[in-house]
């Protein structure tokens, strides 16, 4: 017997389950919680935030694979089996992470929640705001779906810059990298986007601090950010803090320090935040099931696993 | 004396004037209404809106300048002095009106509304949606800022097509034109935008019979219309029995049958509705005022204007 493992938390397994049994209906395949037989059986693991000390209770365990891009909640397992750890790099990943990323660069940009204001109070006036091209947008983290995001927001006009840990090119995006180059890229940007993965370097670092180098957006009187990276990027009360005192004019986030987001967060009804479950980079199941089952296939015919996580990265 | 009027309604004439004096502080403006001394002093006027018969009473005018890209409300002025009319063509107003249609495809597109309403429920759930290659949007209208959005939604990911009333090529979009070519347009088309010119060829156009031939956007259960045109192209009270049917999921209008939009239309309070006050092209007061004195320039150094507005063609 030989049998692949699927276990999320935080969202339907429903459709992801379904992806799978219909690709591969040959295949066993075990839905946690509930429909896992002898743990010896499971050889491939598919998971999204799977509570810490499950994986490690599967002895035949070859290969994971995680649903999403960002695997620090996998990584902080101390009990994390010594297999290849694999996560879905596909162009559907990008292409979906750059629509939300547009989206609410665009929401900020145009002043949305505004006009939203006002149509609640049926007022028609023309409130005026800058266009894309005197606008400086910072992306902090460039791989694929961070270069794909500033090639999109440049061809709309905005002035884009990125920030990553090692050197990066991208055509018409203005590059920075490494620690010292930070409070430069931060000065120039007025819609600041995270992208980055969560690492012990990363932790924390949008704090009050930073957010107040950040470059005023004229006539909003604030900056603007958006994460749609990882929550633990992030400090909650900071983001709120800066909200409170101007520093950010507004805020969409994806992630955050604690995921579902409580419903006593104070997020949930400040009305410059737009919070979003999760769901910037949502991939397509369908996406996701072909993927793994390409992986699995690798390993069975003995080849190496593709997009593999490097743990001492953390990414 | 030789005077430029400016003449504008429904919008803050402040901006427009300030830009024009700080450019050409040595030329005589005035601002009707109110600061307006001999008609026959009125060589130039810069106008939007202005109330039909205002400018036969300069006998002078030489030309007139259009602040926005409708010319439909002054073609419909019966008193229309017979000078030179002609509109501002700049890059400034296709940045921005690409912004706004960006913004708003995408808000349709990613279930914007949807994860607003969650948020004011504080529920946390991904409710998920097709990807941008998945989705088929439509241009009606391929002028300049027509293709160029046309090209930032491709760039995006979405299926592009554009229709036009004249043969249009433009790199990795599907073209149309013509009468007959309309129902196959619609009919691959779940995000429609309209950014056709009002002329009686197109008045009323987007009715419900028209809206009935988009294809339903599989997950949405409708189609979705932006109308960043004009609002003499649209039926008010079809949209919102299309949006009641369920042919329409939501709809975003920047125009309207009547602007500004009284109070009591239903449009405010329908969820499916976002509601902006004609400022999709909302141009900056110093790209017009540069435009329109070089306009004047080439005026008195014996040129033809630039960006003629076509009386018989309408636009």
């Amino acid at each position: 017997m030989s049998a692949i493992l699927l276990a999320v938390a935080g969202m339907d397994p429903k459709p992801w389950e379904t992806s799978l049994r219909s690709r591969a209906p040959e295949r066993d395949l075990w839905l946690w919680p509930g429909q896992v037989g002898d743990a010896s059986d499971v050889i491939y693991a598919c998971v999204w935030l799977p509570p810490h000390g499950l994986l490690a209770t599967f002895p035949n365990l070859k290969a994971i694979f995680n649903l999403g891009a960002g695997a620090d909640h996998l990584l902080a397992d101390p009990t994390l089996p010594q297999v290849p750890l694999a996560r879905v790099v596909h162009p559907d990943l990008t292409m979906r992470t750059v629509e939300y990323i547009v989206l609410h660069v665009l929401m900020h940009h145009r002043r949305q929640r505004h006009y939203d204001a006002q149509q609640r109070d049926r007022v028609w006036r023309v409130g005026g705001q800058p266009a894309a091209n005197e606008v400086a947008v910072g992306i902090m983290g460039l791989g694929t779906i961070g270069g794909a995001a500033a090639r999109s927001l440049a061809q709309i006009g905005f002035q884009v810059a990125g920030w990553s840990r090692t050197p990066r090119l991208i055509a018409g995006v203005q590059t920075f990298h490494g620690a010292s180059a930070l409070d430069p890229f931060l000065a120039r940007t007025e819609i600041l986007v995270c992208l980055l993965p969560a690492t012990p370097q990363t932790k924390r670092l949008v704090d009050l601090a930073l957010l107040r180098k950040l470059k005023r957006n004229g006539s909003a009187g604030g900056a603007y950010l958006i994460n749609a990276g990882r929550g633990a990027l992030q400090v909650d009360a900071d983001i709120l803090a800066a909200l409170e005192e101007g520093t950010l004019a507004g805020a969409t986030l994806d992630v955050f320090e604690e995921e579902p987001l409580p419903a006593t967060s104070p997020f949930w009804t400040n009305p410059k935040v737009t919070v979003t479950p999760h769901n910037a980079g949502d991939i397509s199941p369908q996406v996701f099931a072909a993927c793994v089952l390409e992986q699995i296939e690798r390993c069975e015919r003995g080849l190496p696993l593709d997009n593999l996580i490097d743990r001492m990265r953390g990414y």
